[in-house]
């Protein structure tokens, strides 16, 4: 790993000039993360135009942080005042640090934007075998919890079975909050899980996944309790063959809104585009919403070697819906599918 | 819940004049869960002088905020610039808006920080009792899982089996990291669980605690593998004399400082005042770590009615640590203990 880190910093570093900075003081935890390793809630990272870096901590994390290769250490609470004064032209993450924080750092260090986070979006291979692993966690976790689920269990309690699953499997923990939404709830793209049993004649929507080393799996599967009646057929199939349409699409090279729009297009035909209200998809990787977005208003072409998710859904208010989600990464090839759960529509 | 709600928007209300504002943009999700119970990844409330309070939120929320009483709502995917404009002197939450997002928004909006948090500090009876059954879950994961616990075991196995068990117990989620730390790896006080395997002889501080309704529960022990050494059990007892020191100065109105002294003199005391290298505790709630913060240099006083921990530590590089902590309510007539798990030395 330490010539991934190192490999990485060099990347940045020859960045640098074009945004006018001879450092860029990384303060997003996320991306200290991916730049030197270090896990912490208080460390940030000053990444010079030579590839040179200076890592700060506190004392919770200072012995962590001397075993990071090739960095410089220093221990300090107030961990971007301290690097910022090592660079004479330095950068700051605008996107990241509060305004709070950049009043009290004083001599105005140019705000910057999204550098590092451009730099997360194509993936390595180790990178991707962290989310292949996280991906199977979650499959595994929902072929073994689907086994349980009766009528009259609560979303709550199905949702905590799988994580409960998915931790004993070896996930760090849920990469995200479960959201299992029954019934009417299914209306609800983001619903939390509450106390409805669910009941035979239910779609019941289950969006999660596994955290593993850092990298977030993510997965979306709609099923039918017990009997699935003709309308509500008709609007898995629906969104089963616009999912199909966006994974189709992936490609390096393919343009975002294009990708977007050959899911978003099969729903639309449908009379139901209203109903998909939100993006196609998103990136994945250490943060489980990342850089590229799949939106109708998105700009720019996918990559090769870039995790995304595809998810559309259709809501009826105050009926249910239905959402079917998978990670892939982006290869020359076609796409990789990460989750490897059927998309037929299961009746439990 | 409506009328807890109202209420803390009517307090908030009653602020905002003394910052030299007519409103305030909160845009920090807890923040703006506690004001409106609105739980989203992507939300701001907007709260007026009159108590009058507008919610944004984008389309994957908007069906759950129109659930929230009492408050008018906007969908709208960039909700800061949705809400700004909707008063003549906004203030917006220093410590939470990048700036990025500050310079976007335009018109300069004045810098507030703190203002709900201030207000989070004093939980009424309903927090607390999501604390109780928090900090009760995770006495009973503990209790289950150091049954299991045996040589071999790797720090991420006992990490994950707290975890699951937690959830398994109804929680909603580990609170945060679980920390496993064995032999000299409890030496470092953020030690990330890995796969060391535990030996007889070592000492293994844990450190974990249940998310339940949003409250953050915070706990942490050290055991001991199969026997204790001299060393161990005399660097046991001189923490847990100083936790004790530290639990009984809790007190409404107590200084903060004085309170932090209490069992860091304990350990300077007996020569180890380097090896103890952090804060004695901080208030938990809907954050794990928030106001106040038990620190050598803390100003002001405790108030009734504010959940804490008490976790002091004493570290020693290269062989290993012992830390206690416990997450307790400062009360009129003494504190609430609300981690119950036995403080004697488990030798397991």
């Amino acid at each position: 790993m330490t010539v991934i880190y190192e490999t990485r910093r060099a990347r940045l570093a020859a960045l640098l000039a074009e945004h006018g900075i001879d450092a860029l003081l990384v303060t997003r935890g996320v991306n200290v993360r991916y730049l030197t390793g270090l896990v912490s809630s208080n460390a940030a990272v000053l990444v010079r135009e030579d590839g040179s870096a200076v890592l700060a901590t506190d004392s919770r994390y200072i012995e962590t942080a001397r075993a990071c290769p090739g960095v410089e250490v220093v221990q300090e609470r107030d961990v971007a005042g301290a690097l910022v004064k090592m660079a004479e032209r330095p950068g700051i993450e605008a996107h990241d640090m509060s305004v709070a924080r950049y009043r009290r750092l004083g001599g105005e260090p140019a705000p910057v934007e999204g550098v590092v986070e451009r730099l997360r979006v194509v993936k390595d291979e180790g990178e991707i075998e962290a989310l292949r692993t996280a991906c199977d966690l979650t499959d595994r976790a929902f072929a073994e919890v689907i086994t349980t689920i009766a009528p009259g269990m609560t979303e709550r309690r199905i949702a905590r079975a799988l994580d409960a699953r998915m931790v004993e499997l070896g996930a760090d923990r849920p990469a995200f909050d479960t959201i299992v939404a029954s019934g009417p709830n299914g209306a609800v793209p983001h619903h939390v899980p509450g106390e409805r049993p669910v009941e035979r004649g239910d779609l019941i929507t289950m969006d999660f996944g596994a955290l593993y080393d850092g990298y977030h799996a993510d997965m979306t599967r709609t099923v039918a309790m017990g009997t699935a009646s003709e309308w509500q057929r008709e609007l898995y199939d629906l969104v089963r063959a616009a999912q199909r349409a966006g994974r189709h699409a992936l490609a390096p090279g393919a343009g975002i809104q294009e990708v977007d729009a050959a899911a978003r297009d099969v729903i639309a035909g449908a009379g139901h585009g209203d109903h998909f209200v939100h993006g196609l998809g998103h990136g994945v990787g250490l943060e489980i919403h990342e850089d590229p977005f799949l939106r109708p208003a998105g700009a720019g072409r996918l990559e090769d070697r870039v995790p995304i998710t595809v998810e559309p859904g259709v809501y009826l208010p105050g009926r249910g819906g239905v959402r079917i989600e998978d990670t892939l990464v982006t290869r020359a090839g076609g796409p990789e599918l990460l989750t490897r759960t059927t998309k037929e529509l299961l009746i439990l």
